[in-house]
């Protein structure tokens, strides 16, 4: 593979940054995942705004490149694919002292792809089944401590999450996703997902008032229900809703729409309502994208 | 200078990790930051403790490699210094998939020196004055979201609460460290350092029980304070009582004890105490390295 290092394309083994990279250093960095289908970004400018965001909030709001787009292309050719997952990466660079962020900013940019199936209707998902989810000890980090709606390199929080399944699965395999809560106990996200369920009264997510971020295909998957007439509430919810709920699934641009299997081992599942979801979402992406 | 970088001493402009590490990923990295005096680093086995404890609670416990002090010798001699800033960060590596952390771990161990004053009796400290401290906004990431106690490069938190000190700062030169203070309102510590303050009723310090990283020289503080006889009271404070204390000053292993001038403009200032102290950390400098 190439990958897109400080405005180059470089071989996968010689795509660096220092040792002195504040990325590396304190993970002061922003980054986005997303999917390309048919050689195209899928929902770049949401992508890119969010991006923007981040780097604003972080203090470095020049940082991100007016050429990113093209820098995804170039990734993408030189790879020569067209269905693919790809990150993008723009860290604070390096710095003079320490800690203190400086005004002055020569930022790192980093487009990481690599090959994914197809999508839309004639597209088959990344995962290999339902997900099995488990709650963990570990509570998402509150935003007045980092801002949750930030995607930024400091994900310790969600890898403790997942280490949580680790250790718990001891010689078997860990659960697919865990459940964050905030330090109030209402479920916040997974460690790379959000949270929806459905009930009889229609399909719920945990509000993007709480401390989580409120994923691109998360708000697709909001609209499109939407646009069906469905209602979909947000709200604060606690373990138990999840639990007792109709159907369950989790959102990513990666996975896309992937139903829960179970939930601390009580059984879930797909149901009518993500089935559909699944369809108009594969719908949208081929009417887009092929 | 010359670094450290998985095995091998290289040049500063070679010294990279991989744009994959988990490091720059996801802040997925442990370290320690120590001073060298006199060639040998002080309060070594503090360092690798805590470095080793970091590595376990983020599962990569035989991470830490064997030969880790004879790794920061080389660097040093390499660099022809003896009095310095040390550096050593152990991450996680490169790892197949994304999140997920996996048992199999081939860290990348990284140590970094940069030259400093001479400590001890003869020594100058490395600031220039007593600190100008400000409250800020953030607050300290609670533990039961991302463990307080373990020294990562998870560093934004403290990143967040030094930027409140340059944005609220204008043109003008930002305060010298922030206080952070956990969710509930109690002073935690500074970005890079720990709390002390004097009342007529002795030395007092936020107690490790509470969201903060009891530092190394924090210990050998509150070790000296009760060797002479001096009461040191930990616990749980308010910014008053901060603000309000005869003397004030912060502790790190590169500030050592550095005075605290101003705390949100208030006047606070060193006196007997922070003095006496800073006599008797510079003598245990002076015995063990001189």
């Amino acid at each position: 593979m190439q990958y897109h290092v400080d405005g180059e394309l470089v071989p996968e083994d010689d795509a660096t940054v220092s040792v002195l990279d504040r990325g590396f250093m304190y993970g002061d960095a922003a980054f986005e995942t997303l999917r390309v289908y048919g050689g195209v970004p899928f929902e770049w400018d949401a992508h890119r705004d969010r991006l923007q965001y981040t780097a604003e909030t972080l203090g470095f709001a020049d940082a991100v490149p007016a050429d990113l787009r093209e820098r995804v292309d170039e990734t993408l050719a030189a790879n020569d694919i067209e269905e693919a997952y790809c990150k993008v990466s723009v860290s604070r660079g390096v710095q003079p002292g320490t800690l203190d962020p400086q005004p002055q900013v020569d930022p790192t940019v980093v487009v990481i792809v690599k090959p994914l199936p197809r999508g839309g209707r004639d597209g088959d998902p990344v995962w290999d089944g339902p997900a099995t989810v488990q709650t963990v000890r570990t509570r998402q980090v509150p935003s007045e401590a980092v801002p949750a709606d930030i995607k930024s390199h400091n994900y310790l929080n969600g890898i403790l999450g997942r280490l949580e399944l680790r250790r718990s699965a001891g010689d078997g395999d860990p659960a697919d996703e865990c459940v964050l809560r905030d330090t109030d106990g209402n479920i916040a996200e997974g460690a790379t997902s959000n949270l929806f369920f459905v009930t009889e009264n229609g399909l719920r997510t945990p509000s993007a008032e709480l401390d989580l971020l409120a994923g691109v295909t998360r708000d697709i998957v909001i609209e499109l229900a939407r646009d069906e007439g469905f209602p979909v509430e947000t709200g604060a919810y606690s373990l138990d809703a999840l639990r007792n709920a109709d159907e369950a699934f989790l959102t990513n641009s990666t996975w896309e729409i992937r139903p829960i299997g179970t939930v601390d081992g009580i059984d879930v599942g797909a149901g009518p309502m993500t089935k559909l979801l699944q369809r108009l979402y594969d719908e949208r992406v081929e009417t887009a994208h092929y």
